[in-house]
């Protein structure tokens, strides 16, 4: 139960409708090839832009997942698949993800409307995926998106993602560290992570060092005697000046000191003051303690002194903004030759019909100037497809992309945004159009429902 | 990289100051026996208690963290390492976690300030664990608090886990489901969490069954064809009450229907006159869509004939409180057969030192009185002690609780908690104090430091 807990390929990594949908499907006959794209409805408040990030998860998942006997016999075993016929189970014990996939890389910046995955594939495979799909790229879009605003905040001095103890538990850590790196964070206090990713990976020492010592000067000592080139030393365990004066005193000189509490900005200066007048003028003071790009902008514009942020709990557990409501919807359904769009159109959730592509225009210097929503089949007219194939029978076309590349996307895409966009406020917001033929679409469609109702 | 991303016992899930202070404490000699803490600092606003969870994967983590060579490799190539003594990696390879832990049990409720968790261990033990032990307890004790304010809204009615999508990834939403259930859920939708917990799973249909099929009539039948018994319909893909008047023509009775949108208090009411009209008087109606604690005491003031909720975002990714800012804190040092409280003193941020434990009273009725935060060598005087041992030596003292055992332990300690906290809003708090003694050892360990400054 420990180690197998979650086995990242398992089919059971889902709602339980889906898999009831699917035995509908299979058992009814209705063999459609279905598209369903993911996108995000509309953009949280003083949102101005999301960026991009898990494809790379979502399409290990697509590649990898199955259906063990155990988790087969699972499904045997549950009241609700009772009367299902067991040719059902045997499908599933052979199921693969089959299916065509198109997608904007990590790193892009999308907008609220703008599909950010294409799924086409046969319905019941197309469908199981929903779960697994949503959840993770929505958690790493949220945190990407994020950690941009804050990097905004920190015009230009660096933020380090340090959530990884007020993260969803380890493997959201994990996560939030690589969607925080593609944003064009310097680093993670995630060993894990920094691993994996190959992320670099910042530690300072804790209150507990200092106070597992007794004696603040020994604790300082004693870091500097096995890190000599490397120790940031924390400041503020008990006083903050009495520290710094202690640590000057000893003659000698720390990579950095940590401020975690109090009046940062304050602090900071102070700080600088008494490093300078010691000669450290290279020595880098650090800062933490419940930051946000609010807060960052506010040490700021008070004229901190602080040369680098480490942020936890805002990057990887949000609280600012409600979830990004990430949304997986049908919008077009092959079956027997013929090709029917879908659409809802309950009170204010109706969505838009067909296989999209978002059209990219820019002016003559770069910057973008607007984004159309339109058929895939539409003419680009010149402007750039946001969507490229990702994925096609079920296998990627080609091998997982650089994290470096996702993270040169974005800081290259954050350039081509309209400046008013990369205010941590409501800006007027970037124009989204849905093309002539996509509105012309949608009205046929909602008179084909109405017709039906 | 896909399957073994998350080694859910790799000593590298931790933050990277915990490993440079691993370093520093090993090659310093610094051979001391720690005692840590783990706590929420505050309640968020409008929290009356939490409802602890997710001390199971905690234990299960201390008894299984291990070093690989390709762990320790990793750390060897770091930077920051270079001066580290080769004999600390031979000390990570055969690291284990020995330690003794005491808690509060899953399912119990806890306040402030309250240990939830205490560990004692040799310090690099005690303090490599600190980020796992936090991300696993904090993640789970909020997604429980969550749950158990849902349900206390829901007065009485049904609230299902509906969050894997939203969740942090698919582990956060398998341990969301978990947390929820241990709170009283009456179930997931989450089929891998139904799956290793035993919890109830529960599905419906979702919007792209209707829309694939494009005839409402026809989606509905074909369902009810392969769930005969257990089919719950989605009415609110077009139309909400042409929806139901077909399902109603068609004379085939679901176990259920669902709602998603719009009024939903309004639209209950309609749909029960028209289902006991039918004749369907046991026909349940199933809502969701975006609720949380306040929309849904909203619609029981409403006069609501809902028979179940489906809640997801609110309580896998709760936006409404800050994170809960759970904290690890050294409390006391044993060294050289000396004992040493620490504390910190950090303006805002003190701690109390000392082993700590909670006596908790009780009226005649059962009800609890308040508690009382003393030293584990307190005489109880009659008051039940929160936290008990599960693990010495880093073996556990008994195997796994039933999940069962905890969701119990919560239901029928929220009836021991005086009323006025079950309330969803901000009450006069729960009384929580320190003992003398503890005032006592803080004031001297506060002198001790000062002395020393």
């Amino acid at each position: 139960m420990n180690s197998q807990l979650s086995p990242r390929s398992s089919g059971l990594l889902t709602d339980l409708y889906e898999l009831t949908m699917a035995a509908g499907y299979f058992q009814s006959g209705f063999d459609a090839k279905a598209t369903f794209e993911l996108f995000v409805r509309e953009l949280p408040r003083e949102r101005n832009y999301l960026v991009a990030a898990g494809l790379e998860q979502a399409l290990q998942f697509l590649e990898t997942v199955r259906f063990s006997a155990e988790n087969i016999d699972y499904l045997r075993s549950q009241p609700i698949f009772k009367h299902v016929d067991r040719n059902f189970f045997e499908y599933l014990s052979q199921f693969r993800f089959g299916g065509e996939v198109w997608a904007a890389p990590e790193g892009a910046l999308v907008f609220a409307q703008e599909p950010i995955l294409r799924v086409t594939a046969p319905i019941i495979e197309a469908q199981l995926v929903e779960t697994s799909l949503l959840s993770t790229i929505n958690f790493q879009t949220m945190v990407a998106s994020r950690a941009a605003r804050l990097i905004m905040a920190a015009a230009g001095k660096p933020v380090v993602e340090f959530g990884a103890r007020r993260a969803h538990g380890p493997e959201a850590g994990i996560f939030a560290a690589r969607a925080a790196w593609i944003a064009g964070c310097a680093g993670t206090s995630n060993v894990m992570a920094a691993n994996i990713f190959q992320i670099p990976a910042y530690g300072t020492q804790a209150h507990s060092w200092i106070m597992a010592h007794g004696d603040e000067t020994q604790a300082f000592a004693s870091f500097l005697n096995v890190f000599p080139e490397q120790a940031t030393l924390l400041l503020d365990t008990y006083n903050v000046k009495a520290a710094l004066q202690k640590i000057i005193a000893s003659k000698r000189k720390p990579a950095g000191v940590r401020l975690d509490s109090g009046d940062l900005a304050a602090q900071s200066c102070w700080v600088r003051r008494q490093l300078d007048r010691a000669g450290w003028k290279d020595v880098q003071i650090f800062v933490s303690g419940d930051l946000d790009e609010n807060k960052i902008a506010d040490l700021l514009r008070r004229g901190d002194r602080i040369d680098a942020f480490g942020v936890g709990s805002a990057l990887v557990a949000p609280t600012d903004a409600r979830n990004l409501s990430m949304i997986y919807k049908l919008v077009e359904v092959e079956q027997g030759g013929r090709t029917r769009e879908a659409i809802k159109l309950s009170e204010s959730k109706s969505t838009f019909p067909g296989k999209k592509q978002v059209f990219r225009s820019s002016d003559k210097r770069g910057k973008w100037t607007k984004d159309l929503i339109g058929l895939q089949s539409e003419d680009s007219k010149g402007a750039e497809p946001l969507l490229a194939p990702v994925m096609r029978d079920g296998k990627r076309l080609s091998s997982a992309e650089p994290l470096n590349t996702a993270r040169r996307r974005c800081s290259e895409s954050l350039k081509c945004l309209p400046m008013r966009l990369l205010a941590n406020t409501s800006a007027r917001p970037y124009p989204v159009q849905h093309s002539r033929a996509l509105e012309k679409l949608l009205r046929q469609a909602r008179e084909r429902v109405h017709r039906k109702m």
